[in-house]
C-alpha cells in the first residue's frame, strides 16, 4: 500500500509508505524538500532499517535508521540507533564528534572509563577522540538520534 | 543550587544545574565530552533560553535553545525551537538545508506554497533555497529540533 500527499508538481513529498526504495530516493536526487512521517515506535515511512555496521565487531543487538544521510546529500547526517536489551554499539574513537539525543527508553554511555545514564531527551556531546560506547543494560529498547558531519573519519575499534 | 556528577579530573561533565554561564562553557573550551540532562518539558540543565533572532521581523512567539552550537564548536549545530500557540518562525530561504524533528506538540511547516502538519518525531528535510516557515496554529506549544551545518549562509526574509 502506498499513500502520499503533497506530491503534485511543484509541491513536496510526504512519505507515508514503508516502501523505502520506491520512496524518497527519486525526490532526494531532485533535492526537493521531503517529510518522513513517524509511524510510531521510532519507525518512519520511507526509512529502512539497516545493519548497524557491515562487519561484525564488538557490537551487538543494535540497528540503524538513517533519517538524513547520503541519499539527501546533507552536510549533517542524522541517524537513529536502537539497542535491544543487553546490546551495545562499538567501543570506538574517531576525530569527528557526536551529538546524541535519547528519544526512546533509557540507556548508558561509556565515555573513556566512566558510564552515564541517558534518559529521554538527554543530550550527549561526545568530543573528538573520546573512546565511547552506547549500551542498553535495561529491559526495554533504547533508541537515540546521533548527529554527525557528512565528512568524517572512520572509527577505530578499541579493545577493553 | 548546583549539582554535578562525573566531573572529577579525567572524567566528563554532566550538567544538572540551570546555571548556564557557570556550566558548560569551561568544559566546552577544553573539548571534553558533556551531557546536558533533560529537566522535562524540553528544558535542559546548562542550556539557556534565547530570543529566536536578535532583530524583530516576520516571526512571533518563538524561542530557541542551542543544544550544540558555537560553544561546543561542533561542525553540526542542533537547536531546539519552541513556538507558542499562534506563533511562527520567519518565512525565509537560504542555501543551507534544515533537518527538523518534531519533539513536542504539533505544528505546521510551510514549504513554498504548501503547508504540511508536523507531529511527534516527524522528520522534515528542507532543501536548499526552499522558502519555508514553521507555524503553530494549535492550542499547545510546538517544539522541534533543527539540525544545520555550523558553516551556513544568512537567511533572506520573504514577504508573503
Amino acid at each position: 500500500m502506498k499513500k502520499r500527499s503533497g506530491n503534485k508538481p511543484g509541491s513536496h513529498s510526504v512519505v507515508q509508505t514503508c516502501d523505502w526504495e520506491a520512496g524518497p530516493s527519486k525526490t532526494a536526487k531532485s533535492r526537493k524538500s521531503i517529510i518522513y512521517k513517524h509511524k510510531g515506535d521510532c519507525k518512519w515511512a520511507g526509512i529502512k532499517t539497516e545493519t548497524y555496521k557491515p562487519l561484525k565487531g564488538n557490537w551487538n543487538k543494535i540497528i540503524r535508521r538513517v533519517l538524513a544521510g547520503d541519499a539527501l546529500k546533507t552536510k549533517s547526517h542524522v541517524r537513529y540507533f536502537e539497542i535491544a536489551p543487553g546490546g551495545m554499539s562499538s567501543f570506538e574513537k574517531h576525530k569527528h564528534e557526536h551529538i546524541v539525543i535519547g528519544i526512546k527508553g533509557e540507556g548508558k554511555v561509556l565515555l573513556e572509563k566512566s558510564t552515564y545514564k541517558i534518559n529521554f531527551l538527554d543530550i550527549v556531546y561526545v568530543s573528538p577522540k573520546t573512546p565511547h560506547q552506547f549500551l542498553n543494560p535495561f529491559k526495554e529498547p533504547f533508541g537515540f538520534l546521533c548527529v554527525v558531519s557528512a565528512k568524517r573519519d572512520k572509527p577505530v575499534n578499541i579493545t577493553k
